[in-house]
């Protein structure tokens, strides 16, 4: 270290400056410079920092293991590297979410870290590489090209169960109002034309039903990013990784994280392919749509108080505007919404980015990483809100509901198999320019004796709830 | 001919047969079994293959200024090309809408038909290739990278002047509507919760104003479309195109067309970008975006009859259900929707084709032109039919509409000026809770004199009317 | 009939004259009319058509069995549905591909179809609806909102079966070359820079791989689309449909398809949902990144014939340029990828559409079916043709490679684990910048002996062909 | 404020403490619980922090004229904003980038660190609202509906120009390269097949002109956005604002800004529109896919070293892998591609969110200014970026270029005129398969003279600098 604070690192292209208390090296200066564009830091992304972290550890205990590091190295490095997954150092991860390097930059930035802070336990200054080595020590027998893909496999398996565990949240929200709305009668739509009548509860367990289907296409999902490619180093081809070392560091990285990895069966292949996230990220695009849906819905039934359908009341959440007062807004569906037009709009980067890739790499991993972990950390974040801050206080208007039903001329579809398509149809549109009721046309017209068109036009069998359709 | 109907042609890789009958070749042939992708044929694109023989005929008679045709095989070049223009010989041009080779196969089909035609004119028999060449007379000085980008160019400019000109057939029925409307007041609306009240033909007339925008965005982005590349060649050095003939053969073009067309100032880059392609792609996405809003808002004031907005109703043009009688739908809306939809997806195909073009060319300008025909054709018909099957005959319930403003808690933010937004907070919530006016219950606290409060609450003051704001 | 060749039909907007040879109605005639957009007609999609008929064959058995039908009507609307499912009247099925109502012009031009051509069979004249009538009869119990996505299911299952087949043909053909080009070595490049030794087998048989991936993921994706809801009638609430009829229709119709299609556990949400729709175009998505980043590879890798990569050859197809003699150009993979970036474009607008469905029905079902049908059918050619007309012809430049990887300055990475990577960079920077070889190198600053040197760079090892990572 | 270190605040659901010390209140709190989303607070967007500072001062200078607000107080707001504009209380900006509301979060939030900092100007405590309130003070005459987009025009405006800057340093980059490789003769080509000849200046020439004309579209699309809605209020009817106010406001705006701010001629079509927003972002995907695709052939051209094209060569700015020692990567044009793919996702969900807007408003115009802003940077930083960090210091392989020109086939095309298509197709297939040379092989078959050949041959005449295509 000189006087002035700083250390001298050296690389290929020369030397240059660290701080002295920098844990990242020469390689992260540089990445720094090269790109100044979002702003913010990896770090942002904490679960990959820890899998960065769980894959050097275990990199080192499958060199220990095939004596290719002493026990003391991996030991050191092993102790950092538990260090980070406890949250530590991660403002050490300087580099920019978006770089050029294929994660290069990423991974540096780890090996630097890493062992910096290994040298620290071994009671070594920082900088004294020669005692352990960032590249040849800690970066042993890997290349960016396993490691990175590797790590942003673990990290994404994380993220996501944190985003099936808020979809459930969510999906029982929606449930619970189901149960709660299993009686309240009202008309179903179709195209936003009165259709024919259901229950709110049906209405809403449609929503829980769908979040239960998409926690099932993501679980599947993640199953396909349990492939990895540690082991393949720069290429596929393994090479400068000895025999043993793949499955050495894929058993010790599934000990450690506790997640059931698999070596994929063709490392040529898996070191170019990012199908398991264009994957992944076609299903968090299908999650998004439907959610949108649902909370379109929600801002639809909710409209009014007097001039829209108001069949439903979201809780007030927040002041709704700075000049209306009294307004109230459905401002949590909203941020939902924007949310999921975020999840889509990273999807369509993902699949560029996939697409882009080039012979034996995908150099543009960091960015695909990134906007996928944004989208799974969103989603997470909206399930939650819209669970805890939205579903859980919805209320029904019960009585305007019935009401609706009451006065629908969408009753008169019950009467087809009884009266026919077309007398049916003149029924409804007598109704609908009249103004009367359909059930007292009927009678007048005498379609139908009175106590069938009671039974008929019973609630229950309306909304098929005897037929066992009932949700 | 043989006696068998069919005649030998001979290209790079040997000899074929193809019907005698045929006007187009041998490249013609191969392009159809090399591309059987879609079924479609490029006839299904008019305006190009009118662009296609614009460009030959003008390349033709710039050849022969420059003395390297004769005048009378130019002349029975401009005959054929001129026929073709008038619609003949469409089914000649066979080759499918999706293909490799950056438009050499729609070029080369081009020669051959232009080239046998020109040989029957000439009173020759289809195939004698000694007298007149598809290659080296038709497409003399010409290379696919010149010729076809600028035949997409001047097709794009046709059919975006048709667009144009089914836009204002759209943006008058608003207008018309708007002044139908003028004077029907109702209640605005923000985060489809109750707001303020305005006029319904303020909300028409806002429609007629965004496509009134959109027009002129569209003319804007069509000028950049005049912009051509002919006479650059295969990659814009003008490589056997000789002194003279760029100009020679822009002024024909122009004189043929009656379209003000400018060479690109910039050959190589020219050749190269498709820039103007992709920045009208966008503002037809614009577009879309626009004509898809005002369908949706069309969709939901429309919705009911008992029970939606139903503050407008739109012509029936169908029955709308095959299970519910008298159920008519807001069809015609839905299919612009559907139109935008595809117009948008459309973008994104744009967006990659020109993203992969690479060094001096774009191999995929024939997607671009397939997707880009199809969103300008698409947008017409959805204009047209919009205007005329649907905004043409909407009506007004003008007393529900009516009564919602008397009824709305929204006037309440008209007292802010007079009673503070603490106090008309106050009111609003009162009057949700227990069902009363504001009106009732602002002179009932005394917080405004009656002939105040009735001058403030005047329909006309409350939407803007006074101050100009009217559209 | 009317003397003048038509018959007069009758429908909630009042009479109208339909051809007397049309097997369509009345409906479809408004339909024809209101939806003029792109030209094509739903018989574009032949599996569609196919699949309605058999929905309705399945529907009328159902109605038989449960005494709704007498057997004489069942069995003509069945006969008359397997003569569709045949081929026959295909060019009845005249609405436009993009129309407005959910699918409702397509399910009523069906039942118009079929009614009249059942009435031919049953001896009656056409139009005679007494008899046997579209929608009291061949609709029976049936709403669009069940019998259309249900047919889109069928249908899609069926394009996507032939789409897998597809697959596997490039599958094989690619996984031959990758036999074929075991033994030759060539450099392996990231990020365009030289890498590391592999074999061309090994390039190649990564691309069969990640399509066997892909196909493991369409079939998984087409299982999801197995689950109907025929029976839900309107919303899914079964309306008009007896006690057993879902049940019944679902058997007929997995006996007539052979498809072991199930009933949605909830039919309120199956009406409303298009997950599985999206997903699938998800899937779509992913293989068309796929198949267009192996195609970008093919062009790379055969760029030419001297002044690029050189490394194999596509077999020519055709001329390539209308101005370059002798050019031949990778038209194949060309194609390939406007298809991808189509496939790509259809996606987004899949997305926008399944966003937009509101309450209990997704009223833009048919852009779904007409974008999906497109992406399932222009892979399935895609497939085909890059399998048939490129990669089974393509040879290595054998020669050409193996020099390169003698050549090459990414042999020093082997060197790695015997000099570290300190020493190895300074080698990789001198043979550089002198253009002298690695080995040479090694050799004269003695950093290796000899024969350990030849030892580590055997081309069995550098590819990893020794470790068990050959493919 | 209590002794705890809080004060009280209270709006329309209660009461709440805020930290004493917080200059932001109530609605600012709510906000915060009710957006948990992304973690990153509107102060990442310090363009928008000052605009809306800016939109306050000039709302109270124009309350201020109109004699609505004393001059104590519009100097006490106008003194806040001024030094929020000079870059102080960011860190008081707090609601989330994504949130619910239509902006209502960022406008409160606004008013609340604007009205308390007023306060203290003033002698007056934080909290003190009788004194100066937010909502009737700072908010006066306003909506969030006005102001939000308003404050993001102006925002929006000033980080297009900073693009701008940055895209004509970029330009600059190229010309000078341009410049500088003047006469280095190269192989243009296409589809990646050798084409004919050109110069490196052409190529490079290319990218500054593409960069040109989108520095262009980019001036005219930000023109679009200097229409603003100020004084619309709530939908545009101008509801609460007096007479003159939106001039006033406007006039005021225009001076504090410095830019020729227009109020739209319809401010209920401009309240509820985002079509400025989504031509914009159209232009950025324009902007974006050139500098990919300019980036793509950077990468393309420098690849080798050895392998490769190898034609130019990058700047080395890092060591490009952790284990293939002296390898060096395109990582600039690499991050600049990632940012375009960023760009072209962003501009998906600008696309989705301006279509989602609803009947009098665009709820999700938060996403949009997120997702604009964000392009605008990245853009930026990617320009300034590649030209300081790649393009600046590329150098030519000029030898290896002229050989490849001297090598090629594609010099048949030049003969074309003499030799006819025919006779140059047969040469360039011996050509190929002997791998002679052209010239020689014309001169054997006595096709064209030796000096005729020469003149033909000339560099100079083959890349078209003779014609005056130069550029």
């Amino acid at each position: 270290m000189s006087a002035t604070g700083h250390r001298r690192e050296h690389d290929l292209l020369g030397d240059r400056d660290v701080p002295a208390d920098a844990y990242w090296g020469i390689h992260t200066l540089r990445a720094g410079e090269n790109f100044p564009v979002t702003g913010t830091s990896i770090a942002a992304h904490p679960h990959l920092i820890g899998a960065l972290a769980a894959v050097k550890e275990a990199a080192a205990r499958a060199n220990e293991d095939l004596g290719l590091l002493t026990t003391a190295k991996a030991d050191a490095i092993a102790a950092a590297c538990q260090e980070i997954r406890r949250g530590a150092l991660h403002d050490q991860f300087t580099v920019d979410v978006i770089q050029g390097g294929a994660g290069t930059s990423t991974n540096m930035n780890a090996n630097e870290v890493i062992a910096n802070r290994a040298l620290e336990l071994l009671g070594h200054a920082k900088g004294d590489y020669d005692r352990l080595h960032p590249n040849e020590d800690v970066n042993l027998g890997q290349s960016t090209n396993d490691v990175y893909p590797t790590a942003v496999k673990v990290s994404t398996i994380t993220a996501v169960h944190e985003l099936h565990t808020a979809m459930d949240t969510l999906r029982r929200a929606f449930a619970a109002k189901a149960e709660e709305f299993r009686d309240v009668l009202k008309m179903g739509r179709t195209q936003l034309q009165d259709a024919v009548p259901m229950t709110l509860g049906q209405e809403f367990s449609a929503y829980a039903v769908m979040l239960e289907e998409d926690q099932a296409r993501l679980l599947e999902a993640a199953t396909l990013v349990h492939e990895i490619n540690l082991g393949a180093t720069a290429i596929g081809t393994g090479l400068n990784a000895p025999t043993g070392y793949a499955e050495a560091a894929r058993r010790h990285l599934a000990a450690i994280t506790g997640l059931p990895l698999v070596t994929a069966a063709n490392l040529v292949e898996a070191t170019q392919d990012c199908g398991a996230f264009v994957h992944l990220s076609g299903v968090l695009k299908r999650i998004a749509v439907k959610l949108s849906k649902s909370c379109n819905d929600l801002r639809l039934l909710s409209s009014g108080p007097r001039a829209g359908l108001n069949e439903i009341n979201l809780p007030p959440v927040q002041a709704g505007s700075s000049i209306m007062p009294g307004k109230v807004n459905p401002v949590i569906p909203e941020v939902v919404n924007q949310v999921a037009f975020e999840v889509i709009g990273n999807d369509v980067a993902i699949t560029l980015a996939a697409e882009a890739g080039q012979l034996q790499l995908n150099a543009f991993e960091p960015i695909i990483l990134h906007s996928l972990s944004e989208s799974v950390a969103h989603l997470r974040a909206a399930c939650l809100v819209l669970a805890e801050r939205c579903v859980a206080g919805i209320t029904a208007n019960t009585e305007r509901l019935r009401t609706s039903v009451e006065n629908s001329i969408g009753l008169v579809t019950a009467l087809n198999p009884y009266i026919g398509y077309g007398a049916a149809t003149s029924i409804a549109k007598e109704a609908l320019a009249t103004g009367r009721g359909v059930a007292e046309l009927v009678q007048e017209k005498g379609l139908l004796p009175a106590d069938r068109l009671a039974e008929v036009l019973r609630p229950e069998e309306l909304a098929g709830q005897d037929s066992g359709l009932r949700p």
